[in-house]
């Protein structure tokens, strides 16, 4: 018998998560953020950053180290870089605020950067490389996390499981999308694993010793490792240089540190690349774009997937039926 | 018995390149630039990227396609956006000239983008961001190559083996550096694997049905895999956007039709994106340097290498004993 679900109108989705932060003590304007960025991940069928999120932020909220209605700071660095600080708040304010800096100085200069400093990581990279690209530039974003996954050839946990993440603007259409963690697998599945007492499949993980392991609860007391082996944990190394040092802000191991047991999500720095197309193109501007559209057309014409069309797919699928929540989780977050 | 080598001194084999390059109509500004190129990957024992190339250079030379005295074009396109017109000649002359300003408007602005156009790509991409390094800024590098890799899940060549490419410098130390093909080979090694006549490890290739093959004839009938499956394969398309569309240059699929069967090296676009720690870091600067370092010291210390540290001791062994060529090549070099 499949679990009992509750179904809720993306409205409705958006008032229950929306209640529940005001209710823990979030001002409105972090509220509206955080609630639109829950319900994407639902209506998006990316559940690790649906409304379950929920749970971990009201965690976070009650552990008194996330702020639930810091005003974010705006700082005007560079020609090409804006700096928000978050303090200590979840990042969704901070970058809406910042966000439109960013596009302006993406459009003065070409490109620019957006350091977001000293927030809780809170959303997927994919909505906020999503929403740069709807106002017309290509995006880059990166962030360390906590210190979960070992460096290729290492034993111990150093890096974390640091998503990178990309989008290209398609005018008309859904912009191309990716966002990927730089470990093979996600930490959420690790956990998933040891609750359902199944094993981890081979190259996932390696126990306290730097043996492989198959044991979720061994791979969590030692350290999942990085995908495409030395190559990803090189990409790993760099989103922690550039996320990290760069941008004045945690890596990894600095963010575990911080922590300090209290197991709320990480608290860090993120840095978010903006192009220009307009200012690289110039002219050939539409002549580049269609070009692009060939590339993109190339890889489904043989039968691959663009790395988002499963997450559009269910988006419209979600705004025609609302969204879908487990009964248990329904209930657990009303009573939050 | 191992097969016969020549010794030659990095000198001797900077004026065997130079010779070489000069004698088969190349300006001496262009042969310069290529020689130290090549001397670069052999004493390195980056040896795809060493005297090798030689072999390769002069057949693009000899083609008729590849100029060997093209002056490069500069544009000063926004204030973070230099583009370099290389005029159909390699790439080195053209990166040579156009890095001063690269560094000057990423110390400006904060960061800013290099743009490549219309060259012969030559180099290893781990050259242009070292020296990038040695000058004090943070650098990305990337740029598509020829269709012969097939996107995760498809069938058929589209992406190149797409170098990608970083840089972080650590100032009185060699840089921390990576540079890797997001192919799960460089083609080299299907190529060796065939004239050797052994079978490919599995996963690195499909034949022309899309069905996986450890036959490198099939495999260079059929296509290339990219690394991590798809997530190696979503990074390679977005070095296919960002350095083809967005500059306004060539993807490895119009790489490999401008080809039109010539087999000289991809024709194409390069992005390079430097940032300034200064400008990033400001007051913090020192602190942050200091901090990148502990994350080093943690990688090294729990028995992981950095990505180029075998490459920096081949150079100080280079330094003290010269270089060690195949004698065959360095007689097929001398009558070039």
């Amino acid at each position: 018998m499949p679990p009992a679900t509750v179904n809720l109108t993306i409205r409705a989705a958006y008032e229950l998560a929306s209640d529940v932060l005001v209710r823990n003590g979030m001002s409105a304007l972090h509220a509206d953020a955080v609630a639109r960025s829950v319900v994407a991940g639902q209506h998006d069928e990316c559940h690790s950053h649906g409304l379950y999120r929920l749970l971990v932020c009201v965690k976070g909220l009650r552990s008194g180290k996330v702020s639930g209605n810091a005003m974010p700071a705006l700082l005007d660095v560079a020609p090409s870089i804006v700096r928000v600080d978050a303090r200590s708040a979840f990042s969704q304010v901070a970058f809406n605020q910042a966000t439109p800096v960013l596009v302006l100085k993406a459009r003065e200069s070409g490109m620019a950067a957006l350091s977001i400093n000293n927030c809780y990581h809170f959303s997927a990279l994919w909505q906020e490389v999503e929403a740069l690209a709807e106002q017309g530039v290509a995006a880059i974003a990166m962030t360390p996390s906590h210190a979960y996954v070992a460096p290729a050839g290492g034993k111990q946990p150093l890096f974390g499981t640091n998503p990178f993440a990309f989008a290209w603007p398609r005018p008309g259409k859904a912009p191309f999308v990716f966002d990927f963690a730089t470990s093979v697998a996600a930490r959420g599945e690790v956990e998933l694993a040891l609750r359902n007492q199944q094993p981890l499949p081979d190259g996932w993980a390696i126990d306290r010793n730097g043996d492989p392991t198959n044991d979720p609860h061994e791979a969590l007391q030692g350290a999942m490792l990085p995908f495409g082996s030395y190559k990803g944990s090189a990409l790993s190394a760099m989103i922690e240089l550039l996320a990290g040092p760069l941008l004045g802000d945690l890596m990894s191991f600095e963010s575990l540190e911080h922590d300090g047991g209290a197991r709320i999500t990480p608290f860090h720095g993120e840095l978010i690349i903006a192009f220009s197309p307009e200012r690289f193109s110039g002219a050939a501007l539409e002549a580049n774009r269609a070009r692009a559209e060939v590339l993109l057309q190339r890889i489904v014409g043989q039968g691959a997937r663009l790395p988002s069309q499963r997450r559009f797919a269910a988006r419209a699928r979600s705004f025609r039926e609302g969204v879908h929540l487990d009964e248990a989780l329904y209930k657990e977050i009303c009573a939050l």
